[in-house]
């Protein structure tokens, strides 16, 4: 459990020091007050931007300008973005107790190279009170920013080691020994996990849980990344199984052209190979055999990261979240591992 | 085509009367001038509200403090939310071009009855320089509220009539006529659309399209609407389809469960029936017979709206646009009717 400390903002009069300019002046610049030039009052913005000062929350709030608004900058490209029914639940799951608290969501999607920018401006002009981080990886330039902005911020999902930025995490290893138990009872002796290939920061932990999980059971494993450049990544990744008879998919579109695909490439799902995804969603139940499947709680999750980042704002001290209740829906796509041959 | 006429809006002075304050105390309030009492700006707010007034675009842009973004409210329960691959495109399709200008996109999904307020306090506040609506409905209370709020404001899909909000629509009839000539080379006589049964102005314009270009091809036709409440929706469309051959379904949500669903139920597709998507996404090619669908130009009426939105916000002049390029991908699901029995 790690905890922020709030710690020393810039103020109003490092502004206008900076600047050249009055305080009084950095608030009527900042105030559209008609006695500002438009020269001095960008003058005074990059004054501001450079310190990471913004007017303070109380007064914005009487003003009725703040942004009462969560920040999601998906640093994707759309692709990725559109294929993964995580994101819409996510969505849908954010919006709601934000709504509760009068707040809207404020979305991007930019391509990799662009989100640091989006993460200053967007604090910096007052657009957001706080940000929630997806797809955090290893070693993630993000949280030194916001740190350095000093902007709520709560990363959903395995944060990388040492990171202050308080976090929100499912309970993987609850799931993990579910998905084993069952492999296990189905007598599956090899198992193979098949991860997306980015360094996104859960997914080490995945792997490391994974293996660690599975000597336990007597179970051998074999960690694949999905081959995303190969002309038929179904196809290469039952090549690479070695001898595995199930298949622990990371994400579940992966895991959709799994089940979809491998029959037309002659092995059969589940009586060849079985196969669950990490995660589930309406897709599961569209695709024949239907999809075994880990549920999260990504509804629960949602709200944790935005009562977080309300208390955050409100300069309350915040400790990291584990949201129990993964739940391992067994569909069709797992079977009893196939005679040795 | 239509245009839309900028009207007078409230001043300043018009909020300080009805406050019984002067117009500079408004000013300051707006401003979060510590000269201003929380009580005496709540009055302030409150007179601004029931004008529909806010400080003008021009000095929020100076402070830095504009909205700078497109508000998108989707009243919809989480779950029509979540199974709509629409939603996920639209919403990347609209974040690239708001990010080339500077703007990012406030999204909220709340319950149909609570949409109203919604557009009204994001306005007030200053949250949003304009509105995308969507499902908009044959009488939609949302388009005379944007005209009272004098809120930029554009409609995706087909409005009703008599609106004046421009709006951004697909070219539904091409896509049509390119539906019917596919069923029709493949021998069809009788073909059934199957609407969503909400009362969509889109759902409207197109069963009355699809009853007389199929009349002009001699095809018969029977309009279902999909049974959401039945406990087999599948086998319910089904049973109801009155010797139709194929169906052409709206939403490609219905389409994928119809086309997994009703080989369990006896029905063979595409041998038994043909079924066509209104809408194509990845979940089209996961399914298997893979779904004919209709492909849609998500990204380039995205780009549309976010064009005429900032349009309005310069208060251009704006018209309604028609967005080419509908494509019908023949995929599986659509083949030779069947031998009449």
């Amino acid at each position: 459990m790690r905890t922020t400390t709030p710690t020393r903002r810039p103020t109003i009069a490092d502004v206008a020091r900076l600047a050249g300019v009055s305080p009084s002046a950095v608030s009527h610049a900042f105030n559209a007050r008609p006695n500002v030039s438009a020269a001095t009052a960008q003058r005074i913005m990059a004054a501001a931007d450079q310190l990471n000062w913004r007017p303070n929350v109380a007064s914005r709030r009487v003003s009725g300008s703040a942004g009462r608004s969560l920040g999601l900058v998906v640093a994707r490209d759309h692709d990725s973005f559109e294929r993964d029914p995580f994101f819409v639940r996510l969505l849908a799951g954010l919006t709601a107790p934000l709504a509760e608290i009068g707040w809207s969501l404020s979305l991007t999607v930019v391509p990799p190279q662009g989100e640091l920018g989006v993460y200053r401006q967007w604090w910096n002009e007052q657009r957001v009170d706080g940000f929630v981080l997806v797809d955090v990886r290893r070693s993630d330039p993000r949280l030194a920013l916001l740190e350095e902005l000093r902007a709520p911020a709560v990363v959903l999902g395995s944060p990388p080691a040492g990171s202050s930025v308080p976090a929100v995490t499912l309970d993987d290893q609850a799931a993990l020994e579910a998905v084993l138990d069952h492999l296990a009872d189905l007598g599956h002796r090899v198992v193979a996990r098949v991860g997306t290939g980015h360094a996104l920061a859960h997914e080490v932990s995945r792997a490391e849980q994974f293996t660690r999980a599975a000597r336990r059971r007597d179970i051998e494993t074999v960690l694949l990344h999905w081959p995303d450049d190969a002309p038929d990544p179904v196809r290469a990744t039952l090549e690479a199984r070695r001898g595995a008879t199930a298949l622990v998919v990371d994400s579940e579109v992966m895991a959709t052209e799994l089940v979809a695909h491998a029959p037309e490439l002659g092995v059969s799902v589940p009586a060849d190979v079985s196969v669950i995804a990490w995660e589930d969603s309406f897709v599961s139940e569209l695709v024949r055999p239907r999809l075994t499947a880990l549920e999260a709680p990504v509804e629960t999750s949602a709200r944790t990261v935005v009562d977080l980042v309300a208390r955050l704002v409100r300069r309350e001290e915040v400790a990291s979240v584990v949201v129990p209740g993964r739940r391992l829906v067994v569909r069709e796509s797992t079977g009893p591992a196939p005679a040795t041959t």
